[in-house]
């Protein structure tokens, strides 16, 4: 049941950044998520998610982004999940593999642990 | 009491990589583990996972790893940690940032999942 709830979210997730909603991408966080970009500081906190992604997506020209979850195993109210994401951006695409864990908050499963890099040197 | 267990695992594998002792390294994963090294595909498996930590080392002259635990969570016989580690290589220092998913197997604990990137750009 949760690999469906989580394999939900995920579809929020990637309409929320095909729309550069940035406010409901940051909900898609528990409130004390970490996310992890490829060469920078570990970002804390929904707010600094949320200013995180609105760099990201200007800076690479985000258009579109699609996740494929290759793994998900389940702990009680902790998940983790291994995935592909396939990146549309300004000049071209991208593909990273990434590891997530989730923590369900609230009865609501959101990514606690968000960690990436490239699938491609 | 497992965050002490699991910091004294990460000693071992302090040990190990400045031993170069690649059996021992990848004995520290479970025997499903995937690791993520940056630029290139998923490792799976420990066989897989030796053999990149010997291309890690010898293509970056790995010489010495220090890893720094920032934060540990535990869900039953999971549990992930979010940390830096410190590499010091033949051409200087470098500094990542890693998630690893732990999980308890025949009463130890291993590294399920290992992703890291650049602190740095």
């Amino acid at each position: 049941m949760s690999r469906s709830e989580i394999a939900a979210v995920n579809r929020q997730f990637e309409d929320a950044a095909r729309k550069a909603d940035l406010d409901r991408l940051a909900s898609l966080y528990t409130p004390d998520a970490m996310a992890f970009p490829p060469d920078g500081p570990i970002v804390k906190g929904r707010d600094n998610i949320k200013q995180m992604w609105g760099s990201v997506a200007q800076q690479m020209g985000l258009k579109d982004i699609r996740l494929s979850t290759l793994d998900f195993e389940q702990a009680g109210d902790t998940g983790y999940e291994v995935g592909e994401a396939t990146l549309t951006l300004s000049g071209g695409t991208a593909v990273v593999k990434f590891v997530v864990v989730w923590k369900k908050v609230d009865g609501q499963w959101r990514l606690h642990r968000d960690i990436w890099n490239a699938k491609n040197g």
